[in-house]
């Protein structure tokens, strides 16, 4: 039924969020001497989206971002070991283990077992690289793709390069933003696995969804049932 | 004659190395107060080498490489301000502008005009693409990979995916070590456009050139003409 079916990684084939979230927290216990947690996670938030056009997404940008904040926050009394670190922070995230959610190994394995499986994913090609490597599931993936942006036009150039149709292509991600609505637009399918957390920019509006049509589960163990099911019609 | 032709970018088409030694020269001017100018570039060649595994390459984390430095070669004791500075460096050097080397826009112009042109280059995807969208060379280009090494399996894994044949394949670039041997380990071409900075570690040994067939031009308004001569037999 599909040619081509690709995951997205962060957040729907492993955690990532919550790596982020277990960073923030450190970084507002590392400050918590100048500002409150709150304040300190709001302006941290500021200077991320700020400095996305410098940084784009990934580990790197955000360790950047966290220097930088707590140099304001502490009006450039932070001190030598203080950004020491959150260098270290950076560090340790870029090293961590990745934690696959439940189910994910076989499902992986299972589908790829059958047929050509992409991956496609936003952010930094050397993070991303190395935590596919990390994770064990590089075998199975025949393609990856590390796009800086998940826009239609991203996944219209995929699709061309691979001879791939539209109709005949399904996307699976956590991200109804960059994973669900861009594929619908270029006249895909997609399978939405909505993830507890969500950077508030990266929801869509209410009325972007409205009329879509797209599958969703409630976890990527039950991909393959829904494709059986739709390979029935 | 070649089914396939790809340049290499950083310090093939534009300046690259210059940009992080101006940028060097400011980093060691800012912390002239604790030492030395030799130590410091010393200190953070040392920085940048240690952290590769962690970072890549990249403008991003040259920059906490520098800030690293920073920390350490002020025993702590950097400021706020000097670290606020170092992030600005960072930043001017993303958003700063692309100087194309002399007949770079000719030539690629006029090759682009009678066959697909590949760019395959090292690096970090977003200031790549960044790179490549303000150099104004982009509609030149049929095919963009960044890559995170240029190793034999990179190209190989590039020319399966396009169906080339590596005996057909010519890879246009400034370092013997990434743009060169790699190409000819697989049974492909290449043409080096020497450039006068080469990183120390990017300098193959003198035996792995030894005895190796490749072709060398002084520029890259050089290289058509040798196409037209290669062609000829």
């Amino acid at each position: 039924m599909f040619d081509l079916i690709a995951f997205d990684a962060d957040d729907t084939l492993w955690h990532n969020m919550q790596l982020f979230v277990s960073t923030e927290n450190r970084f507002k216990e590392l400050l918590s001497k100048h500002h409150e947690p709150a304040w300190i996670e709001k302006r941290l938030f500021e200077t991320e989206l700020r400095n996305l056009e410098h940084f784009g997404y990934g580990i790197k940008g955000f360790t950047l971002s966290m220097i930088e904040t707590a140099v304001e926050l502490s009006e450039g009394r932070v001190t030598g070991d203080e950004v020491s670190r959150i260098i270290e922070l950076g560090k340790e995230m870029l090293a961590s283990p990745i934690e696959l959610f439940d189910q994910t190994e076989e499902t992986i394995r299972a589908l790829a077992a059958s047929r050509d499986l992409m991956m496609i994913t936003k952010g930094d090609l050397f993070d991303q690289e190395a935590k596919l490597a990390r994770s064990g599931l590089g075998d199975h993936f025949a393609h990856v793709e590390v796009v800086s942006q998940k826009v239609p036009d991203t996944y219209r150039s995929i699709l061309e390069r691979h001879g791939v149709e539209p109709a005949s292509f399904l996307m699976i991600g956590d991200s109804l933003k960059s994973d669900v609505l861009p594929v619908l637009a270029i006249g895909g399918h997609a399978i939405h696995i909505p993830f507890e957390i969500t950077w508030a920019h990266e929801e869509p509006e209410e009325r972007e969804i409205e009329g879509k049509s797209y599958h969703s589960v409630a976890s990527i163990g039950d991909v393959p049932a829904l494709l059986a099911k739709l390979a029935q019609g």
